[in-house]
C-alpha cells in the first residue's frame, strides 16, 4: 500500500483524478436545490473549487478524509445547463463537468401508489431471465449458479419487463421489485439488500437505463414502479467501506455489534439507552454495516440518492427496508424531505411489528406518534399484524373460541383507528422474508382463496407475492432461498412455463384464474379502494364485513368453519337495507338478500349487492 | 294483587305511604349539591310537593310509571339541618322528613388509593364468617350452605374486621371486597355483583353501619377502604324490577339479548352498529338487568349513589365492575362527576382487554381516547395484559425465543408510554374471575416468588387475591366456586387457621412469609411507588430491570431460566454506575455489582443499591 501510495504522489496522471461524482447530476426546478455534491479522489480536499456559470458555492465541507469533498451548490433559478467544477491545488488544476437537466413535466406531482392499486412483488433474480448475458458479468464477483439455493440464478429487470403483460394480465397495477442496485457481495447477493453501489444498477440485473425502461414500460400499460430503498444499511462491499468519509459514516463498535432487533426500544420509555442504541446502531447482519443517519453528510447523501432515482428513473413508490431500524429522527428527516419534494408520492416502510399501536406509531401524523412528538411523515405502513393472524393458522382453526378463528382476523380490524391513514397501508399474507401461505395451509386451494379474498377486499393496499398466483409453497425453515424459488418459465428450457396458460399445470391454473378475477374485478371498485368497512362480530367462525360508500356496497362472507353455515341476513339490516340481491364475483350467483345465505365450509361470497 | 290493590286504595294508610327515599339524606357543602331525590310509593306523582326551611325546589320530574317522582332540590350553601318534604292531592296532605348532614373534615380532598398502596382483594363471602348469627337472614332469600361452592358461606364485615391485623401484617395497605350491598338473588348471590338494593349492605355481610366502621378500623390501621361498585347492570331481584321507574330504566329487548362481550366495539370504527349495541346494552347474564345510563335519571341515580357511598361510608377508592360494558359516553360523566367531588379519589376501572392501546384509551386524559375526542376521566385501569402474560404459562417457558418466556413479560412494559398514567395502573396476576396462580403453575414456589416479585416492583399499584399468600390454588375450568375457596381458619372449627403462624401448614407460611417479607419491604419504597423504570432485552430468559429515583435503585433479576445463568453486570452500566453492592432484600446477601452476577433457575433477586 505505502508503494502505491508514493506511486501516487509523483505521477501526473493520478492528480486530478476523481472517481465518483454523486449525485452524478440534479435537476432544474426541485424543492431540494441545495444539491450537496460528494466528489472522491485521491487527496481531493486538499483543493480549492470553484463553478462557472455564475453557479454560488454555497459551503464546501472537507473530513477527516482528504479523499472526499462535499461542495453544496444552490440550483434554485438555476436553469438546466452544464457547467464546470475547478478544482485547483496552488499552481495546478483540473475540472469537472457537471449538468443541471431539465426536469420531466409534472414530476413534483407525480402520485404514488395508493389502493387503488395491487402490488406485484417480485425477488428479482428469482422471477425471470430475460437476458442471459448478464447473468454473471466482470464488474462483479458472484456468478450465477442456478443449483444453488442461495445463489444468482439471473433473474433481471429484462425479465420483469417481458412479464409485464402476465403481471398486469394477474390484475396488478405495480411492481415492487426486491432492490436492483449493485450488490456486490461474494455470497449470497441475490437478494441484493447489502449494495455496494446506490446510484448504479447490478450489472447482473441491467443498467441504469433498464430500470428506466421498466418505468417506462409500466406507465405505458397504466401501472407503477415501487423501488426498494435501503436507508440503514449498506453491503460490505460497498465501494466507501475501505476508505470511509468519515469514521462515523457508519456505526463501528469495538468488535462487531449485531442489533437486539427489538425496535421497540425506539419509543419505549422504560428501554435502557445500550438497548435502544443497540437496536437502532447494531448492525443487522455482520455483512451489512449499518448507516449513521445521524451524521448530516450521510443522512443528505441518502435524501439526495433517493430524490435522485425518483427522479431519473421515474418512479412511483417507495418501499423502504428495515425503516423501524433507522435513527428514527434521521428517517423522519429523509422521508419528509423526499415527501416535500414529491408531495404525492408514496412510501411504505417495512415495521415488522406485532401491535397496531406500535405499527400506527410510524405512519404519518400519528396521534401516537404525537405522544412523543414524533412525527415519522412516513405515508403507508405494512399491515404486519394481519399477515401475522393469517399467517398463524387462523385458517385451520376450524372452530370460533374467544381469541381463536375469524376473530384473530376480525380482531385486527378493530384498532383501525388507531391508523392516521387506513386506507394507505399495506394488506398481504406473505412476503420474500416470511413463510409462504401456500406451505403454510399445504396447498389448500380453499384457504388460498378466503386469505385472497380478504386481501382483495379489506381496506388498504393488497400486495402479492410472485408465484402465490400458481399455488407456489416454500417453507421458511429450509432457508430463505426455499421461500424464493424461480418462477416456472422464467428460464429458458424451464419444462413448466406458468407465464402462460398453455403452460401451466391444471392446479396453477385454478390458482392463477382465481387470483386474476379477483383482483381484474377490483381494479375498478372504488367502494374496495376507499369505501367505508363496516364488520360483525364473527359468529361460528364466519366473518362478515362490508365495503361501503354512497353508491355501492360489497358484502364479503368468509367461512371459516368446516361446516356449511346459515345465514341469518337479519343481523346484517344495517347494511342491507337498501339492497334486494347480491351477486358472487366469482361465481356469478345471485342471492336473494331476504333469504338465508348457505355457505358452504371453508369458502368465501364476495357479492355486490344490487337495490 | 287486585285484591289487595283495591284494600290500599280505600285504606287511608295507604295514603302517603312512602316505600323508598334515595338518596335517604344528603350533605351540606357538596360539589354536587343539585340533589335529585327520588320518592316512591303508590301513586306519589299524583302530589304537589314543597318543601320547608326555605330550600329550593329546582325541578320535579316525573316519569310513565306515577309511583316514582324525582324531586331536584338545590342544596349548595344550605346548612346542614332537618326539614320537611309535604306532599299534596287536593285537600289531603303528608310529609317527609329529609336531612342535610354536615360534611365530615376534608372529605373533598380524601386521598385515593395509589402506588405506595398494595390491595387484597378479598370475596367477602369466603374470607372470614365473623358473625356466624346473620350466615341467613329473614330478609333474604337465599341461605348459608358451607356445602355448596356456589352458595353463601357465611363471610361477612366482621369477619374482614376480624382479620385487618393479619391483612396489614401480611404488608397490604388497601382491601377490595367484593360486593357487600344486598344481592337478594335465590341462587349464587354469594359473589353480590346482582345487586337487589345499593343503598343497603346485604343483611348476611352485616349493615350499613358494619361497613362504615370497616372504614374506620382501616383507618385506624393507615389503611383503606376499596368499594366495588357496579353501574353497569343490578340484579333481576333489585326491588326496581317489579316496577321501573321508566320502561327504559334498563335495556330491554324482544326476548333476551346477551352481551357480545366484544368491548372493541366502544372504539371500533369498524363496527357494524348492532354489534357496539349488543356490547353496550346486551345484559351481562341473564340474571342481571342491563342498566341504561344514556337516561339521565337512570346516570343521575347511579352518581349520587356512588357519591352517597363515598361520603357515609368515608370511602377511599372504588373498584368499578366491567366497565366497559356501560355506555362511555354516560360512564365518563359519572367518573367526572366523582372525581369532581373527589379531585384526589381513585377509582380503577376494569377494563379487561388484550392490548395496551386498547386498555390506554379508557385511562384519564387518554392521548388513544382522544383521537376520538374521548376521555373517560377514570383514573386508573388495570393491567390485564401482564397478567395474561403471566396466566400464559411464562413462568413454564424455559427457554427464551423471539416471543416467548420472559419476553413476553418485557414486551408488557414496552407500550407504557400509551398510558397517560403510568403509575396509577394496577397490576396483579390473578384476581376473583380468573385461574389462580398457584393452579396455573401447580404451586411451584419458585413460579410463585417470580411473579409476586414482578407484581411488587414493576411501576403500578400491585393487588393480591385472598389466599394467594399461603399458596391457594383453584380451576377456574371447575367453576368460579373452585377459585373463590374459603379461607382456611375464617370459619370457626376449621381444622387449618392460617390467620395464625401457629395454624399454618409448613407450605402456607413458606408462602406467607415471602408475601409479607417483599410487601412489608415495598411499603416505605418510594422508589418502587414512583421511581422510573429502566429495563433490559431479556437475555437467556433473564429479565432485567431497576427502579431508580434520585436517591434510590433497586435491581430486579428474574431469572425464569432452568438453568443458572451468570450476568456479566456491565451491560447495565447506565443503571449501576453509580453503585457498589447490591443487597437482596429476601435473602439479605450483598453482591458486588464489580462482579459477574450469578442467579439460580427459576428465581429472583431484588437488590437495594449501595454507593
Amino acid at each position: 500500500m505505502k508503494k502505491i501510495f508514493f506511486f501516487l504522489l509523483i505521477s501526473s496522471f493520478s492528480f486530478g483524478q476523481i472517481d465518483k461524482v454523486e449525485p452524478p447530476f440534479w435537476w432544474s426546478d426541485m424543492n431540494l436545490s441545495d444539491v450537496q455534491i460528494m466528489f472522491y479522489g485521491k487527496n481531493i480536499a486538499q483543493n480549492d473549487v470553484s463553478v462557472s456559470n455564475g453557479i454560488i458555492i454555497k459551503s464546501i465541507q472537507k473530513t477527516e478524509n482528504p479523499n472526499y469533498i462535499f461542495v453544496t451548490i444552490d440550483t434554485k433559478n438555476v436553469a438546466a445547463q452544464d457547467f464546470i467544477f475547478t478544482f485547483k491545488n496552488k499552481n495546478k488544476s483540473f475540472t469537472r463537468n457537471y449538468s443541471i437537466k431539465p426536469r420531466r413535466d409534472n414530476s413534483r406531482l407525480r402520485k404514488g401508489f395508493d389502493s387503488s392499486d395491487m402490488i406485484y412483488l417480485i425477488m428479482s433474480d428469482r422471477f425471470a431471465n430475460g437476458n442471459p448475458n448478464n447473468d454473471s458479468t466482470k464488474e462483479t464477483i458472484e456468478k450465477a449458479d442456478r443449483s444453488d439455493k442461495d445463489g444468482r440464478h439471473g433473474g433481471d429487470i429484462e425479465g420483469i419487463i417481458q412479464h409485464l403483460d402476465y403481471i398486469k394480465e394477474l390484475g396488478a397495477t405495480a411492481v415492487w421489485p426486491t432492490p436492483l442496485c449493485e450488490d456486490n457481495d461474494d455470497r449470497g447477493s441475490y437478494h441484493t439488500y447489502g449494495q455496494s453501489d446506490v446510484y448504479t444498477i447490478d450489472s447482473r440485473f441491467g443498467n441504469n437505463e433498464d430500470y428506466l425502461r421498466l418505468s417506462m414500460e409500466l406507465h405505458k400499460r397504466g401501472m407503477k414502479n415501487i423501488m426498494d430503498y435501503v436507508t440503514n444499511h449498506w453491503g460490505y462491499k460497498h465501494w466507501m467501506m475501505n476508505d470511509l468519509p468519515t469514521y462515523d459514516w457508519i456505526h463501528q463498535f469495538p468488535g462487531y455489534a449485531q442489533t437486539n432487533y427489538r425496535m421497540t426500544t425506539q419509543f419505549d420509555t422504560n428501554a435502557s439507552k445500550i438497548d435502544a442504541k443497540m437496536c437502532m446502531d447494531g448492525w443487522f447482519v455482520k455483512s451489512m454495516p449499518d448507516l449513521n443517519q445521524s451524521n448530516p453528510l450521510v443522512l443528505n447523501y441518502l435524501t439526495q440518492n433517493a430524490i435522485w432515482w425518483i427522479e431519473y428513473a421515474d418512479l412511483d413508490g417507495f418501499r423502504v427496508d428495515t425503516y423501524s431500524y433507522n435513527d428514527k429522527n434521521a428517517i423522519a428527516k429523509w422521508t419528509k424531505a423526499i415527501t416535500d419534494e414529491y408531495p404525492n408520492f408514496n412510501i411504505v416502510g417495512e415495521v415488522w411489528m406485532y401491535d397496531q399501536a406500535q405499527m400506527a406509531y410510524w405512519q404519518k401524523d400519528s396521534r401516537i406518534g404525537a405522544i412523543q412528538s414524533f412525527n415519522s411523515y412516513l405515508p403507508s405502513v405494512m399491515d404486519f399484524t394481519l399477515q401475522d393472524a393469517i399467517a398463524n393458522g387462523t385458517f385451520n382453526e376450524d372452530k370460533q373460541d374467544w381469541r381463536n378463528g375469524m376473530v384473530k382476523v376480525y380482531e385486527n380490524f378493530n384498532n383501525d383507528f388507531l391508523y392516521p391513514n387506513i386506507n394507505n397501508i399495506l394488506v398481504f399474507f406473505e412476503n420474500h422474508d416470511t413463510n409462504r401461505l401456500n406451505n403454510l395451509y399445504k396447498n389448500d386451494f380453499k384457504k388460498y382463496q378466503m386469505a385472497l379474498s380478504l386481501i382483495a377486499t379489506v381496506r388498504g393496499i393488497p400486495q402479492i407475492y410472485y408465484g402465490s398466483e400458481i399455488g407456489m409453497a416454500g417453507d421458511k425453515n429450509n432457508g430463505d432461498g426455499d421461500i424464493r424459488r424461480d418462477f416456472p418459465g422464467g428460464w429458458n428450457g424451464d419444462a413448466n412455463n406458468a407465464f402462460t396458460a398453455s403452460g401451466r399445470s391444471a392446479e396453477q391454473q385454478k390458482y392463477h384464474d382465481f387470483t386474476a378475477k379477483l383482483f381484474n374485478w377490483r381494479k375498478s371498485k372504488s367502494v374496495i379502494h376507499s369505501g367505508k368497512t363496516t364488520h360483525y362480530v364473527p359468529q361460528n367462525n364466519v366473518y362478515v364485513y362490508f365495503r361501503h360508500n354512497q353508491n355501492e356496497s360489497v358484502m364479503v362472507v368468509i367461512n371459516n368453519n368446516s361446516e356449511k353455515q346459515i345465514l341469518k341476513t337479519n343481523r346484517f339490516h344495517e347494511n342491507i337495507k337498501d339492497y334486494k340481491t347480491g351477486k358472487d364475483i366469482i361465481s356469478e350467483k345471485l342471492f336473494d338478500l331476504q333469504n338465508d345465505l348457505e355457505i358452504e365450509g371453508k369458502s368465501v361470497f364476495i357479492l355486490e349487492l344490487n337495490k
